[in-house]
């Protein structure tokens, strides 16, 4: 490992922050990307407030243009040599539940520009920097770039028609990168999350305490945090592409 | 069967001749759906020929209003309550086929619009238009939708990101589909078409009188119209969602 | 097609009987194997009453060496030059589905028997004798080799555990020989039976007469058997090896 | 985590000494169960000599009542109430790789008792003392059972019938366990292991210094041990049932 420190990108709100979190305690600097200034600023602020270095970047869309200016911006904050991009997190989503003649053209759109559009720019500008990487001697990586996939990456349902279509093309995403940059020693993962995640906006959502408390019933961002720190430093012999998390009483 | 022809709406060329010449045969007027209208036109005149019924609509792009656009056109030229649209085949590509890093934004809306915008676009309709029908009474059927999807459809792999994020997307989709309307009696089904087809394109590109000849090595566009044909008649207490069809030779 | 008859091997009852129905009206001499000699015998009357050419081999149990013995007797019944086996299916099933702490180590074996070893044996028979069989010129087949599968054949569940590991390993098997007999011109092709099938046993277990009644939600063994003729006539441009068969109300 | 030490259930060898040493080190005693006494005994020494608790048990087969002879010897060892066991790893195979027809029906057998009766004889014991344990207060569990997987658990292919009959039905078992047993706490994971693994005996197979020197191309053991320990940490909210394991440079 270089004597600067490593840098994480994660991109979305979502598990972003216990992302955040357990990377920069890892000695990584974190760069945040999403829409939404303000939620985005807050997260930064409770980082910083925890001694993490910490810079967010806020877009207006996924569309590729956004992503790439993200990513000058990104490189002129932590500039070369310091640049030293080890880890990308794609967690963006675009959630829309819906029976299907009733979800709209514009819906469509925002699922494919979150998960695929986005997600193309996004591994296009880490893929790019990771390649420029010496491999790190500890891991066997120039890099790793994980995908935050879910239920419906793996399996459509009655109303999962557009979420389902833009989960589906992430993981093949996601499959296609691991098969052709593995060889480069760029390692890429993906996983599916199964089951409702207890965030801020979901625990108001449900408003439903038992299941707030309940630990065997829904994901902790943090537990899916330290899977995506376990995948950061498997070692070049044993690489996961894939693999599920699920709480402990999920039915599935 | 009402005393009217049933129609069908095939977008997509390839292996759009064999389809509209097997469901013309079966007795279906047929609306051939493509860019490209010198292609289509030829097409459209063979099946004259042959003693079909056929009209093509030319789109200028996959966008989902060229493709409500196409089906205003098809009501109108089959007129009410002589439409009776019964099936509908999506059998568009954009194939790309390259390393991850010289694919272009381009080419990835590309991909995106046809087979994430344009298949949403064309499931709205042909659905829209399904659940106007009586239950066929032999089949069990309001209609049937099938997808045509690719090797790529299921497995990502080192040269088809783009490809493959759009195939996968397309069979969520037809998934999500299939669970949402077989309540309703609609039928959707997804080929996976793994192996060379035999086209006039696919054979000038190869230049291999061998691959050509031997009918063990690649597949005929009239096979894979004859599974679909079989999809179309399958009655409801045993409808496929999904085949995989391949030469016999095939390599998999 | 040579001038004497082709000959159809039908493992199992359940859906052995519409299956051989439909293969004899085909052209096909049938011989059947199944434990159970009375309900054997009572099915090739039936048979042979509307005028279909067949013979029953009851076998005590799907060792092995039974599946050896009944072949031998199936070969003796239709000697050589007219034993020409072209077709066979495999729709055998041991069916047990409860809590994994309750199921015995008979059951178990129970499981194994039928859908491993007897699998095996069978399959190692039929494909010995498709081997010297001319290939078919309007099929491109020496013979067709075809699992009926489950739910359970793609996914285990809470009570399916011996059940599941069975039809789980019967897959296995098709898709390996699928892969290594292709080339030589030999179809193996596996069916997911997503669904109830409507028997005489199923009615009175369940005798529910909406069930019965209701062609939308439970699969006819007739159904079925269409799809094993339609996969028998696949030409060889365009092969299956798996599909999925399940009522249109289905929910899954 | 009550004061005695865990114990955790190791069957098979391959990878069971990495698993074996790097449980020990988490402060487990270790119980080894395999087929062939004097590799057993030696890998049981070399643990000691590394300060490690642990018991060898060889078995003549992994016949249902060898291995629950295994485990009545297991309880022996470790009495109650200092028997705590909390982890068990099954990671026999039976390797037989060849043409279909040349397979005999022992080979059949060989993959199916190793495959099918020995790990349903495993889980049957391992969960049965599992659920008389009290939850894990750190991870949730009550203890975790992981399965030891390959490539041809999820793709049959041309000379894998009989392997991946029996990796298919451990990994249908493994599946069946996770769902029926996950609201118990219990948590079951199954490892696919896609590539070739680096141990004395493969090592000596291939004689190629190459392979064995490149970290990129072939699995470590102790790459695969560190995975499971990091499934056995895994905490309530996030659990795995599969992840794939391969080396960064494995063409898959």
């Amino acid at each position: 490992m270089p004597s600067f420190k490593p840098v994480v990108v994660i991109a979305g709100q979502g598990t972003g922050g216990a992302s955040a979190r357990a990377f920069a305690k890892e000695g990584y600097s974190v760069a945040l990307i999403a829409r939404g200034a303000s939620g985005l600023k807050s997260l930064e602020d409770e980082l910083k407030a925890s001694g993490a270095e910490v810079a967010s970047f806020a877009i207006p869309s996924y569309e590729y243009s956004s992503i790439q200016t993200a990513f000058k911006s990104i490189r002129t904050r932590y500039p070369s040599p310091e640049y030293n991009l080890r880890a990308a997190i794609y967690n963006s989503a675009y959630g829309v539940w819906r029976d299907f003649l009733s979800i709209t053209p514009e819906e469509v759109k925002g699922s494919t520009e979150v998960h695929v559009e986005g997600a193309f720019a996004f591994a296009h500008e880490v893929i790019t920097d990771f390649t420029k990487n010496e491999i790190d001697q500890t891991t066997g990586k120039r890099g790793i770039l994980i995908f935050t996939g879910a239920t419906a990456s793996i399996r459509g349902n009655t109303t999962t028609s557009a979420f389902a279509a833009g989960k589906f093309a992430m993981r093949a995403l996601s499959q296609s990168l691991a098969k052709e940059f593995g060889k480069q020693n760029i390692h890429v993962a993906h996983a599916v999350i199964d089951g409702g995640i207890s965030t801020p906006l979901s625990r108001s959502r449900r408003n439903d305490p038992e299941w707030e408390k309940n630990e065997d019933v829904r994901l902790n961002p943090e537990g899916i945090a330290a899977s995506y720190i376990y995948l950061a430093k498997q070692d070049r012999s044993a690489w996961t592409w894939e693999l599920d998390l699920r709480p402990a009483h999920e039915k599935w």
